[in-house]
């Protein structure tokens, strides 16, 4: 027997109890004729205590274990004469009478301890021990327990848990997929899933009106900081539904998990139109911590000799509470800013409402006091207040002023890790125009239904048509998105049409679901919710990487196991490849 | 709305009220002037009634309407005349004021009834409409409740769920990999995992003693009716146990799931070491809802001048109680049985105990009763009963014998699928010779750790050497196995010698573990259990595909998607790949 308890459970109950403990040695301390060990397991930290006088033997022996060594001991729980009230453990030590090393262990590349010298790429090469640190395993274990508590709220609502294939088709819709050489079948590929889009639609038509799946999706993208080639998704989808019934519904278990998970009680999740969302916030996954929403300025701003402004298709602003102290080196920070590359701004107009009333811009040349008065009346400034306006075409000057709301957000200290702020973006567009293929794309997915009200523009002017769809997003992360489907075979035949699909194309991916259409396919709708990116937001991180055990690079390499690997040349025979060409 | 309850929750209590209902028309019949039609959802079936005399017009429509159309009705809850105690809501009907056609559906190409008329190759194609029938849906709810039950279970006792990746790397030890190629870094590949095995010794060695994971596993074999190229384990693993700590949980998990599935109280599983197993049973995996023990007879039966016996290595048979009526055709029959091909025996020994205490066997000429009665009574058969016996070398008599018990098993209606007699055979050999490739190879898997006073034959007589490995075995069905294992990097690489690696080719597929060992590596041991076959056989049947939503054909297909297919040249350029030589 290793243990009759773990590392995390004794206490001052258990005082003159023999106990065995098994576990790693987190730190050891010589304090003359005393040797202290810290006894670490997943549970938590046991102190171990060695004294020279009562036997010398032993306390030498503890002197020569080293960090991270696993041991068995035995020993009597004792009372702490000081005690350590930061660790459940805290009030007792053991006294040890006998130890055994069950192996002992090489000094770690990098310390094991909350904060830890080890760089990334050490850290990723030696996982295993990365996973040993506190943030990590507190990571897992929170993972662990969001999944377990979405099972629960899911499963006690009727949604059946189905598990869909991995092995399915390639469709060239949608991100690159990985695809899987088939032996039995030479010359053809299965793929896995970017989702299992099409097969929980089959599910409703199946007619089980109530599927979820926790399930890995997977997308052969060029990766960024914040992507990975596989991520977990919570995939779910309802029959004889509507918008509304999808959105109370996991309204509800988002609202159980922060019960659950952080102790905190939500209300009602505020509901914005995409179209506002982009008017407001200039994005479609706005953080409404804070307020500092847009106001458009072209009636008050044009036309007054300015000529950025009067070129401009939108003249937008925000009001930035109690910045108007800000120095002109900051203001200048801040025009630098929006000039970055990546923001793209060309320039930064800003309007400080002094205390005693007066403005102080950098366009005092174009407008007098009382056209910037009537700016700040149209801005609910207050005199201490700083407005930034930024002028452009429509789609750059959102985009700019959002990463600039974002920014003075941060500056003010409005966007508190411990606040949360869900709210639903519905109604987005059905299509978006692309630029570089020349045809539009599916906003959402090529299954996302039409406003049915909306039904008439499809064939005239498809840009214009609006789709139940929705995204839950939460404190400027979206976490999730979904739509009511297409349930008939002839709109889903237009729809696909809209898209660039020959008929041909269209039957020869997606004729399964066409024809599954045919034999009573049910209203349905769904969402799916980025699990990693979810746990991440319970843990307060914007990184997902944190939150799985064995990550890839942004290279998609697992540096542990040196992954991905050449492999035998019998193995490429066999599924009748040749790999060639490469540079 | 679609609708205010499901078609499996209105009952006697709910007469009077105005509801509505969506779901699927499963049957109408038209009885003179009143139409039934049958409404069908997940949840159940309710009958809804429209009259010629009160309400013409919607009768008529009503019979216009097809099988497996989608519906919405309201109507009025009705209390029956004639009940139907066979369904939940066979007190009531609805009368129909209202209907709305939500969408049409063609005749199906079988019908969604219980017993279909559909064969397999339709069903498959139409594999959406065959979920819709109920002993499927009974089985993929089953599935779900199993699962749900498990993870309740393991989470209960503190084990965490840790997603492992699914793009890992390829090895050649085991079954053969499913590769992906990998587009960033060209020339090479991922390989989908055989089981997270590598992975969950990491956890444990990053110290998080308990995991577990439902989570799909994929093996490129030739299929079999009962294999799928991609199956569910639930997988397991623990530190700081020993054998007995894992049987002990994972039996207790078992019983819970008996009470919780079949409301079947367990009491301990007996244990049976793995030479006893075949001694007494010639399989790892005996079916011990019936007794028919084999019993050897080498010296009672030998050295009688009957040759055949003489010859043979191993002389065993089995007792059949009450048989000795059988007829000579139906011992004909039996002795046909055990020649054929697959079961391979050369020939069939059969001894009558009759009633008034006289033998009569095949073998007259070269036993007396006298000798024909020792055997009975070694036997322990009794006035009545038929004796079998097979003779040859060891592993084929003892396989053999082994399928006629399981007949005559099935024969006297011993193995009642509603009997549960579940039991861990343990002490399995570490290794088994292998006659192709004149190599030992792992039995269980190469990290299987041997027991520890058997060590020192590990150099010297590695066949001998037994392993801490066991399998959970139900009803003559392997539902799990594992093993403790090597937790130390020189028996590891021992372990790999045995295995005809060289020492460049376990660095080169496994260095990562080995140099983890290297850092603190805790004794563990785990166990993975088959997830399709633990449901199936919780649903009383052998074919796991019943109990997956969409599986592949026995040339792994999936033919209602037409998977695998031929990818784009694009794709296979980005690749780098190019498909050749296909005959």
């Amino acid at each position: 027997m290793y243990r009759t308890h773990s590392c995390g459970e004794l206490n001052i109950t258990n005082v003159s109890q023999e106990v065995t403990l098994s576990g790693w040695i987190q730190k050891s301390r010589d304090l003359g004729g005393m040797t202290f060990i810290d006894l670490r397991d997943r549970y938590g930290i046991t102190q171990l205590v060695f004294n020279m006088d009562t036997n010398a033997d032993l306390c030498q022996k503890a002197r020569k274990l080293g960090r991270e060594f696993v041991l068995k001991i035995s020993g009597i729980v004792t009372e702490r004469e000081s005690k350590n009230a930061k660790i459940s453990t805290g009030d007792i030590e053991i006294i040890v009478s006998e130890i055994k090393i069950l192996n002992a262990s090489k000094t770690p590349p990098f310390t094991i301890e909350n904060d830890t010298d080890g760089g990334e790429e050490i850290r990723m090469k030696y996982r295993y021990l990365d996973l040993r640190r506190n943030p990590l395993k507190e990571n897992l274990m929170l993972r662990n327990k969001v999944g377990f508590e979405v099972r629960s709220y899911l499963h006690g609502i009727d949604f059946m848990e189905v598990e869909t294939p991995y092995l399915i088709k390639s469709t060239p819709e949608g991100a690159r997929d990985f695809v899987v050489p088939s032996r039995m079948n030479p010359g053809t590929f299965y793929a896995l899933p970017q989702s299992p889009q099409t097969f929980k639609q089959l599910l409703m038509i199946s007619g089980y009106d109530r599927y979820y799946q926790l399930v890995k999706c997977f997308r052969d993208e060029d990766l960024r900081a914040d992507r990975q080639p596989e991520f977990t998704q919570i995939d779910c989808e309802m029959s004889f539904v509507e918008q509304d019934d999808i959105l109370n519904t996991f309204e509800g278990m988002t609202k159980h998990l922060f019960k659950k998970i952080k102790n905190v009680e939500m209300s009602g999740f505020p509901r914005i139109k995409y179209d506002d969302a982009m008017r407001l916030y200039g994005s479609d996954k706005p953080d409404i911590r804070f307020g500092m929403q847009f106001v458009e300025l072209n009636e008050l701003a044009q036309n007054k000799g300015f000529n950025v402004f009067d070129s401009a298709e939108l003249v937008i602003g925000i009001c930035a509470p109690g910045l108007a102290t800000y120095s002109r080196k900051q203001l200048d920070k801040l025009v630098k800013f929006v000039q970055k590359p990546q923001i793209g701004a060309k320039g930064l107009v800003y309007v400080k409402y002094n205390e005693d009333g007066s403005f102080k811009s950098s366009v005092d040349k174009f407008y007098s006091q009382e056209d910037l008065k009537a700016w700040a009346d149209k801005m609910e400034a207050k005199p201490g207040d700083l407005m930034l306006v930024l002028s452009g075409d429509t789609a750059h000057t959102q985009n700019a002023l959002n990463v600039l709301r974002l920014e003075m957000g941060d500056r003010l200290e409005l966007r508190d890790k411990n606040t949360y702020a869900p709210l639903w973006v519905i109604d987005f567009p059905l299509l978006e125009w692309n630029e570089d293929s020349k045809r539009y794309h599916a906003m959402h997915h090529p299954f996302t239904a039409p406003k049915p009200e909306e039904m008439h523009l499809l064939e005239s002017e498809p840009g214009k048509v609006h789709a139940n769809a929705y995204d839950l997003v939460i404190n400027g992360v979206e976490i999730g998105g979904g739509s009511i489907r297409i349930f008939d075979k002839d709109i889903q035949a237009q729809m696909f049409k809209h898209l660039g699909f020959t008929d041909e194309e269209a039957q020869e991916q997606f004729g399964f679901l066409m024809e599954a259409f045919e034999y009573g396919a049910p209203p349905h709708g769904g969402i799916a919710l980025g699990f990693d990116r979810l746990v991440a937001m319970f843990g307060g991180s914007d990184s997902i990487r944190d939150y799985i055990a064995f990550p890839k690079n942004n290279s998609g390499q697992d540096i542990m196991i040196s992954s991905p690997s050449a492999i035998a040349d019998a193995q490429l025979e066999e599924l009748f490849l040749e790999v060639k060409n490469i540079q």
